[in-house]
């Protein structure tokens, strides 16, 4: 049987407010068992472009990472919010590591082709290295994963819930895998607005077709179908479970 | 018959300069069997709160950090120095992964207590995790220190020359231990502004009292003896190798 792995993405809302971050934190640090947490960090680099005045350009909700961003983006995403959780889980007892996609080799990617947009520094996941992270928690270890990709000469911005999706599907052979998707608001909501509390292929459909799945839930939704027909057991997004 | 353990220390003055680092980092990675790389970041530091209009206090060549400047050392080391050295080592085939004092719960320290001066988020090194870098080493994983303790509650900005020989101490036990610090100058330069190649405790007593020993290289000297006296097999700075 395999052994149970929690994989816990946190978006930056939650890590950017003092007293939610401590809650998640804390909430976090009492899963027990084998888990890694993939963080965000989005708004902290936006406020630090804002006080370099380095301009923050934006297409379809996707930042353009210019070299002047990207490098805002190693110092905030691999420094100061990726430190600032491992300080604060090790504070809590638990003994973590921060990673960017270089720092052993852990998540690969390729810089995105320029096509209609040129989004510059950012990486698309293509693999990411299964034995580097079973060998941490092996250890005891718990990765704390940064959203910088590694295309083999260059550090990449790149989305954390591809990172954290990638990361899933790319350890649910050797483990039991949830993957959690934390955000500030409930889950999937159904048409009268109550949250869906477990959600499988064919409620999706009919939420899908109602109407009461859209926008940015959509793509949310695609990639927990795909993590899980690649064989992650769960995926939770707020308070809803999705499996199939 | 202990292994052999390369700790290299790198001061800021050649990671920032491109031809420098490359040129280092291709030397650092050619080092056959284990090794450790420390490095410093300063200057970039005090770039980055130049750029931030955050104030630079400096008190005997030692930078005084309040909050925002413990911010801003937390990117930069912890960030765009740490993750850029791994960066460029991953592409050169070296398995590297960067680390503050709280990864792993390598470096530990005590906030330096307030006397004359308050020197604020600034930590001196009381024990480093031999066990967590041992088992980096033993996984074939190359570590890449940053100059950030860890107190138990929060990172303290470090020297990195403490963190080199406090790593050097810490593992001349396990290991074959060779502690070298990498920096802009030949080494230990005798009356006649010649190459000291060897020093040992008797020449160093002569170059004292010569007068040719002075200034900022007597505590590097000092630093370099007790390491040797805590059982580092042998120290070298710039071209000078030191040993007892």
């Amino acid at each position: 049987m395999r052994e149970s792995l929690h994989i816990v993405k946190v978006g930056g809302a939650i890590l950017e407010d003092a007293a939610l971050k401590e809650e998640l934190l804390r909430e976090f640090a009492s899963i027990d068992g084998l888990k890694i947490l993939v963080h965000g960090g989005g708004r902290s680099a936006s406020a630090l472009a804002q006080r370099l005045g380095v301009a923050v350009h934006m297409v379809d909700g996707r930042r353009i990472t210019d070299a002047p961003m990207m490098e805002i983006c190693t110092m905030v995403y691999g420094g100061l919010v990726g430190r600032g959780v491992v300080t604060d889980l090790q504070a809590l007892g638990v003994n973590a590591v921060s990673l960017s996609g270089a720092d052993l080799d852990s998540v690969h990617s390729v810089k995105r082709p320029v096509g209609d947009v040129d989004y510059g520094y950012v990486g698309d996941v293509t693999s990411v290295n299964a034995e580097a992270l079973s060998g941490l928690l092996k250890l005891g270890v718990v990765p704390v994963m940064a959203p910088l990709s590694f295309d083999g000469q260059q550090l990449l911005n790149t989305n954390a819930d591809s990172i954290a999706s990638a990361v899933a599907r790319g350890l649910a052979r050797d483990y039991d895998v949830t993957l959690e998707f934390k955000f500030e608001k409930q889950g999937v909501l159904d048409s009268d607005w109550e949250l869906v509390e477990s959600l499988v292929p064919s409620t999706y459909e009919t939420l899908l077709a109602s109407g009461a799945i859209k926008g940015g839930m959509i793509p949310k939704l695609q990639n927990a179908f795909e993590a899980l027909y690649e064989g992650v057991s769960r995926v939770i997004i707020g308070k809803t479970t999705i499996s199939l």
